[in-house]
């Protein structure tokens, strides 16, 4: 399993994502789920996979090998054909996989999140469907999702406004989401990578990984448990019979 | 889908329940799902239902038939054996429905949560699963939940202790859990049903039912919404690069 999301505001994009890959529960293993490709100045694309492994990086290699040749991302127009162009490739990789996949029961598992900035348009957050088409976030469903959605939706439907929510703010609340959805899943897993877009910087400038046992995060998890107690014992008493 | 919980401390146990029931997106319903059965000041049984309406319901009234003839539920002589009784009544739908169901690939799915109290022993919670057989909640593990049970998962794993937490605390965090999985998952929807036992008190007491539009759910909505946002403005800012 794996967790990533996207966090679109009127300041910039978070994205944030697990490390944790398995096939079965006896082999985990640890890798990055977090890519970048930049031409600084110019275009600047983060993409977070979730999925088969095997998949993503198939997707991940050929959209890197087209950029290298100065295709695709190297190119495209605008960010709409930047998403289309990566659900071009896992189309691509669905002809080479699927059907022997399929013959020994395995789903074809890919999802991307790809967000960043093509100059002279705005920034721009995408969900990539295993299918190859294109989902985008907007100011109503500003945040995007893919592999373990579920634990750590709460916090993200009560925490994130694309026009008043801080960068800060939404970063911090990609890590208590992360956090929650490790707490209960063990298939996702540090360590997490945070990366804070800020508009108009066309540029990889702030990018953190956090390990297991970095104090920040630790920090983050055991204040954020007593804010939820304290929360708790601060609602009114309940009016029962 | 259906959302139950409850949850065992050591002052007793808190149950509670949604009422929405679907049969496709189309066809949405309002169904109770938190049924009680009670010898007043010997036995006190809840039972919470999810999984398909039809068959919950036909495993509830064969519990109920046996229970007025003075068998079943009415003369366990303790609450594993009662968990074992709604098991057998499972297996027998089960016998029955099944492979009619199968048929149509409607898979054959039924759970429920069965708590409260036998004279001469403590209060004890199970869950039972669509096999017939039981889980127990243990002090290390003591909430069970049912049906759409990942939305509402972390605010339990953050509030709930089998030793420190309050009955009136536990209820707010069946509340509060309870309002994250609707505010996601449309299939689960209000009325909610909450009741709340006592240690040894052996009838049912505490029970209230919160429609829509209740001023105290909507009060706990609006100001849990408000105490994590005060929570995120109040934690430490990230230090990042």
């Amino acid at each position: 399993m794996s967790y990533c999301l996207g966090i679109l505001t009127r300041q910039g994009i978070v994205f944030a994502s697990d490390s944790r890959t398995n096939a079965g529960i006896d082999q985990i293993n640890t890798s990055r789920k977090m890519h970048t490709i930049n031409i600084p100045g110019e275009r600047t694309f983060v993409l977070l996979s979730s999925g088969s492994l095997s998949l993503t990086q198939s997707v991940l290699t050929l959209a890197q090998q087209e950029f290298e040749r100065g295709e695709g991302l190297a190119v495209v127009p605008n960010f709409y054909q930047a998403a289309r162009c990566i659900g071009e490739h896992i189309r691509t990789i669905d002809k080479m996989d699927r059907q022997y996949l399929e013959k020994d029961h395995i789903a074809f598992s890919v999802n991307f999140i790809l967000g960043g900035q093509i100059k002279g348009e705005s920034p721009q957050l995408y969900l990539i469907y295993a299918q190859g088409n294109p989902l985008q976030a907007t100011p109503d469903c500003p945040y995007l999702q893919i592999g373990e959605i579920k634990y750590g939706k709460p916090i993200l439907d009560r925490g994130i406004r694309y026009e008043a929510t801080s960068l800060e703010e939404a970063a911090l609340c990609a890590l208590i989401s992360l956090d929650s959805t490790m707490k209960s899943n063990k298939s996702v897993g540090p360590p997490i990578d945070l990366l804070i877009y800020k508009n108009d910087e066309f540029d990889i400038l702030h990018r953190t990984r956090f390990e297991a046992n970095d104090p920040q995060l630790m920090t983050i998890r055991s204040l954020w448990e007593q804010k939820l107690k304290q929360a708790i014992r601060e609602m009114p008493p309940l009016n029962l019979v």
